[in-house]
């Protein structure tokens, strides 16, 4: 299975639709979409699993840095079911609170089954 | 489960030693040391499975790469059960052919069961 850049920026940039989406029905159907059911996530401070446990995840972060926007970071790259790509965080028109990367698993329907992240620079506050 | 920086940079080491092990019958005992029994491995140019397969694999890139050394660079950072860190490959006193970052994950036994490879800059050769 291979996922070419070209596919690899649309992908991140709809992972990253999803940290954005603050209303709340709207981001559980962006997450069903996105993630299989088993899906795990992992960075520094967080962990879920599952669209009940991924979704409650982003909501709480979403409280965390409430006002804050997620952006792609540099140019996501790809090669078999893995895709790499890095994010920051910030307040519009403010300097990134977090930069981050993350390499997600891509399962045969072409949802995430695994998300691994890490952060380049912690949050500022 | 968590691997603070102070144990991620001896286990990235042993890694790259594995890689720079020429030596057919120490390299072996090496890779059953250090991954699982059925551990997978990926980047962006080759796969394998299992000892016999990653041991297959890392004999062909030193084949591919004779006389290159593989070296830390910079610094690993680890998470949870997760470590990653970047690496240079270079013949002695050359400037490197390559430059990746892997992204592991340990075992509850301490040794890997999953490598994602990437590379940050394609072989020159």
């Amino acid at each position: 299975m291979s996922h070419p850049a070209p596919l690899a920026q649309p992908l991140a940039q709809k992972y990253l639709d999803v940290w954005n989406e603050t209303d709340a029905a709207s981001r559980r159907r962006l997450v069903e979409a996105l993630f299989t059911a088993d899906a795990a996530y992992v960075d520094p401070m967080m962990t879920g699993r599952g669209h009940p446990g991924i979704d409650a995840m982003i909501g709480a972060a979403q409280q965390q840095f409430a006002g804050h926007r997620f952006a792609l970071h540099g140019t996501p790259d790809a090669h078999h079911d893995v895709v790499r790509f890095s994010w920051r965080l910030a307040a519009p028109g403010q300097p990134p609170v977090a930069i981050g990367t993350d390499v997600v698993v891509v399962s045969a329907d072409g949802r995430l089954a695994q998300v691994t992240g890490f952060l380049e620079a912690a949050p500022a506050a």
